[in-house]
């Protein structure tokens, strides 16, 4: 037997990493509910819910908008797995890290891979998606990721959201690190599978992932001659547990978590989406502000930065490692290192959700501006605390009384 | 936008179905802690922690044992999809529901399917097994479900282990509503692949499968010629975030859902296995004489019944969902109905984990008691009662004051 352990008290945090982000005391609370089956008529009733409150926050009407049982990698392969048969071609984009597990996934599932490939830190042309639709025709499906993780960059959608229906072409768009915390509008862009995952913006514990699928997308599923690879994983399967008509036990849903999902969406609507993307807006920009002070520079090419998770490189002489290790030790705070090549050159932090505040920022960028001076790497105290502060007093000022 | 929606507050139940069971209080405030970043050195102490009492829980030593990101059938398609590569043949034994979502994964995974059929309620011979073995070799795998949660059928599996070895063949076995209410020997019955459920007889929320690899299964998942169909699944990238001595970034873990299920594997520490196998065994003996004395028929074969799943067949005059209807709301006490071929015939009452309690048996029986008298199904009140206090009574009897 093992030596009995006592009870665990997680240190205090602030998440200023890629996820999972801060999670409200309200999460929290409904998580230590006490648990229903997975049939009762009550959590039937809550699964309801969570279907409507997750349409309104991925902006669409589709009817299959549930939430997959694993964290938002699930979600990725579940969009994938489930509407790509052998052989079918796949353009997927691929200028980060989510990029190219989506083009991994692509070809475990037998997808005949068009890897569009653009420097980590850029985003995917449309052009070039275009001349890859016309060329490879008739492609069935066209991957991307709106908010990369690794590199910071944000991809616009609308244009190539209008390519794919040109093309017949289902569009399917990684939304993890961008749900809830920027624009996501599944119909207007004419997207046809989006998925997240809960514990970005959403602001709920990490474990389940958001997915929603048109028309179009369950029509090609249902088409499909041979059964997806993934039972688990396989909507077709799950559809019919979410749908109010069936309930077909398929496998048994992770009830907390579903709880703090409401919650967490509940949150989400009582400050409404456009009050949410200015607030993940503004502390970002005095983020950015106060980082650029200290010297470090954003590595995602300008104006398609995303707000919610920024990815700054570090100048030679700052080490990553040890700073990471001196914030979270003596500042008790997060933030994550870079991912693939970044490793070791860059940071990746996060203003998601709960995560996204004036407090944070400030906590950050006065806990560096402590660390960078006792390093020397920079001499006078305050600057970034000034830089960010400016930024929100010029934001006060653009605001009537 | 959707309607606002109040606050959730789950109504009480006794959860007495298939899962999930009963949740101590303590796992539900430890699903209330304030998160942790999934590298944070204090979280990967705790992943360390829960590994170490999920191999006491297993009885194994195997260096490989986690809890995958998912609910008993991700662990299910996690256990099959890695070690099963296409072509390889695979005895499955099928007696039931499980068996057969077995099968279908394997099928899936492209894995040459040898159906071991038993009838429902019956165990998988092990001289059939043995004749499978003989006949089909080389044969990679034998897949069996150690408690088959649509029947109530406990398969034995000492002496397949031993023909597993003899025949080189891995030993895969679905552990899901056993784990931490019956024994499960991984090492001495030569397991190389157990995987449960955290909603069953571990008492936490659904959400993560408990998986253990040895080092065979492990060995056989590195000789892959290509990675398995399942990125999400993929053990090989799983394993490297789980080991000390690299934690690769994977997947986010579902950090809360780990909290839970440290809390969870402590109280079962805490009380001990066998004193727990115990309580499984007696509450169980108290339900069915009860269950009995109403006129409800075990279901599985005599000798080979699980402790903490009873599937039990009506009386042709019993009705089925009133009855489990009349428990719902009158009493708040759940039940499960049959699947598959018994849906309609039969229900499956859970005492697993919190919800093996004496409190629970008499609670049910008395509520059964009172509507089988309304319906007038029973004429004499109290006869299923007696017949569970008369259980306890004797046992208390052997046991030394």
């Amino acid at each position: 037997m093992a030596d009995h352990f006592g009870e665990f008290t997680p240190p205090a945090r602030v998440l200023l990493g890629p996820g999972p982000s801060m999670v409200h005391p309200r999460v929290l609370r409904a998580m230590s509910s006490r648990l229903l089956g997975h049939l009762d008529p009550a959590f039937l009733r809550l699964m309801d819910e969570v279907q409507d409150m997750l349409r309104d926050v991925f902006r669409t009407r589709n009817r299959f908008t549930i939430a997959v049982s694993g964290t938002g990698s699930a979600g990725m392969e579940a969009a994938l797995v489930n509407v790509i048969e052998p052989g079918d071609r796949v353009i997927v984009g691929v200028n980060g890290v989510f990029g190219a597990r989506m083009a991994a996934i692509v070809e475990r599932c037998g997808g005949s891979l068009i890897r569009l490939e653009a420097p980590w830190g850029r985003i995917v042309d449309a052009d070039a998606i275009a001349q890859a639709l016309a060329r490879s025709s008739p492609v069935k499906a066209v991957a991307l990721v709106q908010a990369e993780t690794s590199t910071g960059a944000h991809q616009p959608l609308e244009e190539v959201g209008l390519l794919c229906r040109r093309h017949s072409a289902l569009f399917i768009v990684d939304a993890v690190t961008s749900l809830g915390g920027m624009p996501v509008e599944v119909d207007s862009w004419g997207i046809d599978a989006c998925y997240s995952g809960t514990q970005k913006c959403l602001s709920c514990p990490p474990g389940l992932a958001p997915l929603t699928l048109s028309d179009r997308a369950m029509e090609a599923m249902r088409r499909r001659t041979a059964p997806c690879q993934s039972w688990y994983l396989d909507l077709a399967l799950v559809a019919d547990y979410w749908a109010q008509s069936k309930r077909s036990y398929h496998h048994t849903a992770p009830i907390s978590m579903l709880y703090a999902l409401r919650e967490g969406l509940r949150l989400v609507l009582e400050e409404g989406l456009p009050a949410r993307f200015e607030r993940h807006r503004l502390n970002s920009s005095a983020l950015m502000a106060g980082l650029g002070a200290l010297g470090l520079t954003p590595f995602a090419e300008e104006g398609h930065r995303l707000t919610t998770l920024h990815c700054v490189t570090l100048p030679a002489h700052v080490q990553d490692a040890p700073v990471r290790a001196e914030l979270l030790q003596e500042f008790g705070i997060e933030i994550g290192g870079g991912l693939g090549v970044l490793q070791g050159k860059a940071w990746r932090i996060g203003l998601m959700g709960e995560s996204s505040t004036r407090a944070n920022v400030l906590s950050l960028l006065g806990a560096l501006d402590k660390i960078f001076l006792r390093h020397q790497w920079i001499t006078r105290p305050g600057t970034a605390l000034q830089a960010a502060s400016r930024v929100y007093f010029e934001h006060g000022q653009q605001i009537p009384a």
